[in-house]
């Protein structure tokens, strides 16, 4: 509990409009995308570092806890106050502050909406290819903490891949820079890499120093229905075995075909097993010769057909079959549970049969979808949480997707993260070891663990 | 000082021709490029992870110092073993264990050449980009210890870009792996990405999982003479900003350029103060094109003249002009302090600059050459060590250097490393608190401060 002398010292370091402990706004702070709640008891709206290192010295003096938090579209709670106190919004601090032609970066600050980024910087002809589904409410700080990937990651990389350094605001209130305005920098301990993924529990950022490339020329869109996943996932695997690496290579199962069909007119045909949703880009005889190509291996792997976008408005049309899945999910059951696990891209053809046979057993709905290219699929364990007895065969199917996952040299989190929501597995996957090492390094940033805690390998904390 | 008796163990825990306290064999593994020089007390050759566990548990139990060490190719210090003790050399596990082509990955033990993975992956079809001009004999597992860049890191990203995740004996003895064999993971701090340029004092790597990429198609390679060094800097800006990223993009500065001239006959016109030599990759057309559009760059920048390979062996020619400035150098002065700096591709021409004052206030030659594309210039201060006055004046330059580069926005180190050498500058760049940081999480890693100990943040332990 933050008492009321810290925080008449808070409401003091804040000006009126930018500090609230109105029960409504503490209401909308203490959430994600989750759903899960724990509300927190002030919310503070910094514009500069300074004031959010005082707000963190205070914390280590006081001893109440601290959460920082973008736009709250994250899907494991990790922006969740789960032992609640402060929670800093990001929100304010959303300047673009200098996009640099000549060496190619972006400096901004992390309240920065991530599509708003892609418009400012696609406008002056640049490219900043991390492209989460939520970019269009998710900020570029969230993206940072969470290491979201996103359908380029294929080709391109993950968020990870195009940040180069940072103004950080440690737990204990230092405000540093770390990493470079270059590529190569090899200087101490990679604490840019370190930050990056680390889920807010080892700094607030407050500048963040973007990679760039140039844009591509163009982008060509084709749409591939199969007979049978196994058609599709072989194709997946020729399409790089050939040396083309495509832009975007996304994946539906039946499931997620049928719930697109069930939900709109998508005009695809009944019998296809399997789409694949894949983009090239480049310079336009590039593009063209790559799409070309891939055609050619789609069509040597049984192809039903294959549809190409000839303009911006066939390629929103392919895109929505893609985009759809996602909200005609809830026409199947009301709840999903919904894990981003990711497999080596040649054992997806396995996946799916075992997800298959999963759902079979298990009698609960299992509709897959998600990026193909980088064996990132997003499993959705269809439930109805009211039926206390179908929910629990939806989480323990949910056991077993993480147990098969691992099992086919796979991860449990592409790129949401861990947080609340996949902590009681993450030593399943980096073992009492990897468990030990990342609790005595947030104990290194972190001594007094007020910077939000309970969260990733200190979910005990809570 | 190891006991006769920790020697005994040691000795009983190697088979006879894989641990020796021999004194030649001593002072063949105590040094490094740098010619600093520290004799261990015993070296090991290890063959599998289960024995560097029992050393490394040894050692935290009789506390003696282990360093591990690669080809012993680096530039800084960082794997001479300064407080002695035990060096264990990586050689012997050289293995390439498997290259999977449907994933794209390859795993490899530590001990492998570089050169060697890269002829192994190329021979099918694949490619590993980077590229650390010791690549004939450096490790990949001392690249990885370094974070080793290399000429095609402008287009293709470094060593930090290729390490999926690894087996690595912590300095307690735990054998873990962390990382993932996908492009994307989040699950956990990023513990792969911080092994990577920590030097060898996080953990002894035993196996490793690289990225690979399709092999291009194609190279093509230009060499192009500027009349000045402002018209080449802005050349390779104006490269970038076409929307171009070359696969590597080379400098050599007059004096760099007078140096080759001496050593050899190279044709090189006398006018010419400045050379790029550049090269575009991909498929035959999309190299031509690139390499089409790079040419009339230079042309809209006053080049004196651009020359094309036609084959390789033209290809070799040209490449030998930018191999043969090291070796050319000690015709200037027997000794060099070779730094690599980085600043901002923008701000090239202002370095260059400043350090043609330097060298003129000075009094001692600098001799300039590098990366280009990334902004990473390898600068070498020409001296004789014998003559104590010049030696003096030289070493005042190198800390000028570094002053100037950090002045830049820019890194005391793109691809060396810290080491020995440069952690005097260390803190200049990373302030203290990055310096406590550092520090901090050494000690979470290596309580007993047996791996490595006396490098990096830790020099004032020697």
């Amino acid at each position: 509990m933050i008492s009321p002398e810290i925080k008449k010292r808070l409401f003091s370091l804040f000006p009126e409009d930018s500090a609230t402990d109105s029960p409504e706004d503490l209401l909308c702070y203490g959430f994600d995308a989750t759903g899960i709640e724990s509300k927190p008891e002030m919310v503070l709206f910094p514009t500069n570092a300074e004031q959010i290192s005082e707000v963190l010295r205070l914390a280590n003096e006081q001893g109440f806890p601290v959460t920082a938090r973008g736009a709250g579209s994250g899907f494991v709670g990790a922006s969740v106050p789960v032992n609640h106190g402060v929670v800093i919004s990001m929100t304010r601090m959303n300047s673009i502050l200098s996009i640099d032609p000549e060496n190619l970066t972006a400096d901004v600050e992390p309240g920065v909406v991530t599509a708003d980024l892609q418009k400012a910087v696609e406008e002056r002809g640049f490219f900043y290819p991390p492209d989460p589904a939520s970019l269009k409410i998710s900020t570029i700080g969230g993206n940072v903490a969470m290491g979201a990937g996103g359908p380029r990651a294929v080709k391109y990389g993950v968020t990870r891949d195009y940040v180069l350094g940072m103004e950080v605001v440690l737990p204990t209130g230092e405000i540093v820079n770390i990493g470079a305005k270059t590529v190569k920098s090899v200087v101490g301990f990679d604490l840019t890499r370190l930050m990056i993924g680390s889920e807010g529990t080892l700094g607030v950022f407050t500048r963040l120093r973007l990679k760039l490339l140039p844009k591509p020329e163009t982008v060509r869109t084709t749409l591939a229905l199969f007979n049978t996943v196994d058609d599709s996932a072989r194709t997946v695997s020729a399409i790089i075995r050939s040396g083309i690496i495509p832009r975007t290579l996304e994946f539906l199962d039946r499931s997620a075909i049928n719930a697109v069909t069930d939900y709109m007119d998508a005009g695809l045909p009944t019998n296809a097993e399997a789409i694949l949703l894949i983009e090239t880009d480049g310079s336009e005889d590039i593009a063209e010769k790559e799409l070309a190509r891939i055609r050619d291996v789609c069509a040597d792997h049984k192809v039903i057909e294959t549809r190409v976008a000839e303009n911006e408005e066939e390629r929103e049309k392919l895109w929505t079959v893609r985009r759809s899945v996602s909200p005609s999910l809830l026409r199947i059951r009301p709840n999903k549970i919904n894990e981003d696990v990711t497999v080596p891209r040649s054992k997806i053809p396995e996946l799916m049969k075992r997800l298959s046979e999963l759902s079979e057993r298990s009698g609960v709905p299992i509709v897959n979808f998600g990026h193909a290219g980088d064996g990132n699929i997003h499993v959705n364990i269809m439930t109805d949480k009211r039926d206390e007895e179908e929910y629990t065969r939806a989480k323990g199917a949910r056991d077993e997707l993480f147990a098969i996952c691992l099992e086919l040299e796979g991860t449990i989190s592409g790129e949401h993260g861990i947080g609340l929501k996949k902590a009681p597995y993450l030593e399943s996957e980096i073992g009492p070891v990897g468990v030990a090492l990342n609790r005595r390094i947030k104990a290194a940033f972190d001594p007094n663990n007020i910077l939000n805690p309970g969260k990733v390998a200190n979910c005990h904390e809570v």
